[in-house]
C-alpha cells in the first residue's frame, strides 16, 4: 500500500460541507485511525468537530483510477488554524504527524506528502520568513521518515481570500503563494498546485466541498505528472464527476448498510435484506 | 490539568446518538487532538465515523463539579470492535494509546485510565484467559507511563447483551464481568463499575446516549470514592440532569456560535450579534 501524509491547516483537514457533494466510498482507499487502517469515510480528519471534505478523497480516488488493484492510505495530520510557527519541528503538531506517519509506514510505503497551509501567515509581513520555515520543516520530515526523495505536493491559497468574513484578514495570501511557488521551483520533487478559481464556504476562508474535490484532482495531476499545476485543468470537472459516479462494489455497499444501521437510520431487518 | 486515558472498544469510544441527549460544553473539559488540547466537543473519539456519546463527557462534567477552577483532559484511544488480543502490548492499538498519553502528559498529570472492553470476548470461552490478559496490559500501561499507582476504572458489560441483533452473540458477557470484578478486587487502585440497567441502541450492542451519561456518572463515583460500584446509584439520573443543565459560560457560548457559523448554520451577521 502507498500512503500519503496530509498536513497543514484547516483547508488540508477539510471544512467542505459533506452534504454538498456525493460521498466517496472506495474499498481501496484507507485512512489511519489509532495507528491502524480502515476504509476511508469523510471526514478523514478529526482535528475539529467541524472537519469535513478536504482535497484528499478525490486525490485518492484519482490515484485509484491509475493504480488498478492497489490500495492507498491517507494519514490525517493537519490542524485547523495552525500557523507555520506551530509546525516548528520541536512542536507537538510536527512530532505527532511524524509519529502517525511512522505507524502508517509499519505496513505501507510513504508515497508523498500533501501540504496546504498559509492562511494564518497571510498578514503582517509573515511571508518574508515563510520560505525558510517550510524549507526547515520539509527537510526534517524527509529526514525523520528516512524518505529523502519523497514528493511534496503543496497547494496555493485561494483567490477568494482577503475579502469577506474570516478570510478578510488574509490580505497577503498572494505573497505566501509566491513563496510556495519559489520553494517548489527550487526543490526537487516538490510541486505547486494552484487554487485559482476555487470558491469558499460563507465563512470566506474555507474551501467549499466541490472546490475541494477539484483541488484534490489538481493535487493528483501534480503528483502524477511530476509537474507544477499553475492553471485549472480543462477537464477537472469531468474528473470530479468520475469520482462521484463510480459504481460501488459489494463490499462498499455492505459497509454503507452497516454504517446506516449503526447510526439507527435503517432497521436490522433492512440491514439483513441488504446482505442477502 | 488532570488527564484521563480512555481505552477499550466501541462502548468506551461511544456510539450513543448525539441527538438523543443535550450536548455538554465546558471550557474546563479538554480533549486531545494532534497531540494538543482543545475544548471537548462530542464525539470525543474518532475511531469510526459512527462515534458518538461515550461515558467520558459526563465523567468529566462530574469531575469538574468537584474540582472548582481546575481542568480535565480526555485522551481518546478506544477502538470499535477490538478484542482483548488486539490490545496486546506489542500491537498498534496499545502502542498508539501509550503514544497519545505521552503527548498528553507533556502538559498534564495522568489521573487515571477508563477502560471498557469485552463484548468481543463474550463467546467461545474466551473469558478463561481474560483476567490474565488484562493483567498484562494494565501492568504494562502503568509501567510505560511511569504511573505505578494510577487508578483503573473498569466498566462491566451491559445486561442487554446476548439477546438481539449484533449483541446476540455476546452470550458469555456475565463471565467476562466476573473476570473484571475478580481483577478489580485483586488489584490495588482498580475499581469495577456495573452496567446494570443500562440500555442499548437498536443494534443490541452499543450503550445508548442517555445510558452512557449515567455510566459516566458511575465511573466518576468509583473514581472519586475509590470503591467499586456494583449497583446503580440512587441519584444518578439527577446527576445526569445536573450535567445537562449547567448554564454555559460566555466562552462556551462564543465557541458554540463559532461552530454554528463554521458549519454554515448561522450567518456572519448572526455570529457578530452573538459576539456583541
Amino acid at each position: 500500500m502507498k500512503s500519503f501524509l496530509l498536513i497543514g491547516q484547516s483547508n488540508m483537514a477539510g471544512r467542505g460541507f459533506t452534504n454538498e457533494v456525493p460521498p466517496i466510498y472506495n474499498e481501496r482507499i484507507m485512512m489511519l485511525r489509532n495507528g491502524r487502517w480502515q476504509m476511508m469515510n469523510e471526514p478523514i480528519h478529526f482535528d475539529r468537530p467541524v472537519a469535513g471534505v478536504g482535497p484528499a478523497a478525490s486525490f485518492a480516488e484519482a490515484w485509484c483510477e491509475d493504480n488498478e488493484g492497489e490500495k492507498i492510505g491517507l494519514i490525517p495530520g493537519a490542524e485547523g488554524g495552525s500557523s507555520i510557527d506551530e509546525w516548528a519541528i520541536d512542536g507537538a503538531l510536527f512530532r505527532h504527524a511524524i509519529n502517525e506517519a511512522q505507524f502508517a509506514m509499519e505496513d505501507s510505503k510513504l508515497g508523498g506528502v500533501l501540504w496546504h497551509q498559509g492562511e494564518n501567515d497571510s498578514q503582517d509581513g509573515k511571508y518574508k520568513e515563510y520560505y525558510q520555515k517550510i524549507q526547515r520543516i520539509f527537510f526534517q520530515i524527509r529526514k525523520e521518515l528516512s524518505a529523502p526523495d519523497i514528493p511534496f505536493i503543496i497547494g496555493g491559497l485561494g483567490d477568494y481570500l482577503g475579502k469577506a468574513a474570516f478570510g478578510a484578514g488574509c490580505v497577503e495570501y498572494q505573497l505566501i503563494n509566491e513563496e510556495l511557488q519559489k520553494y517548489a521551483r527550487d526543490t526537487e520533487n516538490c510541486y505547486y498546485v494552484t487554487a485559482k478559481g476555487l470558491t469558499s464556504n460563507p465563512d470566506g476562508i474555507h474551501i467549499n466541498a466541490i472546490s475541494q474535490r477539484i483541488f484534490g484532482i489538481r493535487y493528483y495531476e501534480a503528483y502524477h505528472k511530476k509537474e507544477h499545476v499553475h492553471e485549472p485543468l480543462t477537464n477537472e470537472k469531468e474528473l470530479v464527476d468520475k469520482c462521484h459516479n463510480r459504481e460501488n462494489t459489494p463490499a462498499e455497499k455492505t459497509y454503507i448498510a452497516l454504517e446506516n444501521f449503526t447510526r439507527g437510520k435503517i432497521s436490522y431487518e433492512e440491514l439483513m435484506k441488504a446482505f442477502s
